[in-house]
């Protein structure tokens, strides 16, 4: 018997505060537009440099949400 | 000239029955929403235990399949 | 303050010409049906070979692109 | 405030049938002497070979349960 | 003194029925036409979905088998 | 001559503060049970979203430690 | 049911030209003598430089081709 | 026609207080002597642990800078 | 039915001689409290610097030794 | 006896044309400055996207080049 | 115009004196029976543990060597 | 309050003897120049080979020192 179903959805999320802060705008952006957000996984951390000081943190973060399984879709029609 | 172009999904699938069986619940899910599906690739395998059995293996796929490509969208204008 | 998000989607552009023109392939694309592509990243370099020869080189490409700040849709509510 | 701490080991579980049975045998033994047993990862895949058949499928796979955190610990001294 | 040296080749077994199956097709292959195989190593694990189906599973795999060494070779002449 | 050895343990540290105070708990956690903790190295980030928000940051942590050397265990049987 | 078997072989294609043209060395000379060429993936990227010129791309291509599997060998026996 | 070109360096930036102030510490250290400071990647996040605190937290912080191209330098000759 | 079970630790062997006696020495201690091992696989190699020279390799190694399988341990009691 | 030292260092060249063409670029502007230069490999290949189209590919290249040996600077002391 | 063409073979070299000596051994044994070897590259360093001590260093080492190109193939016919 | 700052170099030091000599020859190199080297990190091992035999192995070697930081910086301005 299959079990949920996971998507996972690629951000980049940004913050002049610090890397803790960049995924946090990455998951209300998420959540903003998507339900049944479960968890996140952190990828690449850059930055942009401006004027010789840290402008943004730019952080990519994957945002993974429960779908509906095969099964429950059919179970549903 | 340009050719076919490939989209990419991020999906993860679950089964309490084995590896193989939780790739197959990420592309039949796929299948039911995507026309067009190609090829899969798998990504990251773990699982959830539960009071010392294993619960479900969750096994991260990417799913890809055919868009229609720049110069095909052009065509139909 | 939280800054900018982007979103990053997963495509595999193809050409029968060479690596670059199939990496324009996939922006091409995205230009159609995206708006504000800012950057896009290279991954895996693939290809088919058909009776002996280059049918096509297909090459995977993160293509990334602003989406509106959970601060910007919050303030447009 | 600081949360829950979970500790990771590394098994290596074989089995002559398969893949996700050889994980099975990982999690099977990590129970027997571990409580809270809460997720596996999956490592390197390899195998045995035995006068040109499979002889065994050995799997790395990493398993993680919760301890007590510090605080945990102090709140108990 | 030196011992004993290995060879590995890489192998893409497939099967419509799932993952260990497809190294196993793979295995089954190398030993019919080389002696002396002793372990395998798990790649890149793909797939081809046909008509929203997985058609086959597609699991690269290292075979590894003994060669004379240097030294046996030498010995031999 | 041989000289020190270290011993690497895994844990996941986690926080609901950001990425810096889960390695803290990670540490803090280490140092209760283990004398001569030398230095750490950060794996995967990930974490947990309820409800919309992050609920915890979880990082892999490898925590190492001096452990006494054979020789040292020689010398003082 | 095992399906088809692929077999892998690693070269290095080199070219004055340009990248796509040190594949395509790479793969024409597989085809000189390989039947059953199926697909290529490019690995590390290198190159040459001489008196402060690139004098040649050395690009590394795995090149995939079919091979009778087991059950056909077994079948043409 | 050629652009830009752009350098990197390797830094490591330490600090007691936590990963994002680690980098920061790089970024500064970099744009004392630097001009032209574009962007900045992190590698390895590490750390020391002194009597079983972190006593510094250890950032490796790839940070890269225009410079001038050759066809500019040809320019100004 | 389930084969033997292996349990992996991460040591980090040191010597001022070089690479092979620092993998030699983190064997060598592993070997001092621990029965049944098998195989050591090499990680990082790093080393100190001290006034210049060498003052030590440091190489990470995972020794992998046989436990006692889930089935044994049940057959015991 | 010790033999040749090279000294490697991180450029990211771009270009409007293409991967190739950025590659040269960043060789180009290397071999204005340093002497001894000898072999190159690509890393990361990103580019920017400006109105739809790529307005340029940013390729990392690490450039090598010979520096006088610890004996040939000893030699000449 | 297409340049030399380079295969690339994988062997396991082992050796119980050391990680060089291993390497050592790949070479020779494949300096028995091919011709125009030019540069090998390490990956994976194991090892064999027997009765506590190191029985022999496993080191994979992938060697190349020069084969005719295409353009050669075809002036020789 | 940021600690100290690190920069680090990549080397690659050659050696006919070993691996273990290939790194020394490039810390010994870096030595000669540059002040307060702390620790290493080796990267890829390779190595030529000439009429079948090691003429010399190459290994990438990372370098890294101690360079003033920001404030120490500050302070003697």
């Amino acid at each position: 018997m299959a079990g949920h179903i996971y998507k996972t959805i690629d951000l980049v999320g940004t913050s002049e505060a610090g890397v803790s802060e960049a995924i946090q705008a990455a998951v209300d952006r998420a959540s903003q537009t998507l339900k049944g957000l479960e968890w996140f996984e952190v990828g690449e951390i850059r930055g942009h440099i401006d004027n010789g000081r840290i402008a943004e943190y730019q952080v990519a973060v994957k945002v993974s949400f429960r779908v509906m399984s095969h099964d429950e879709l059919q179970a549903e029609a």
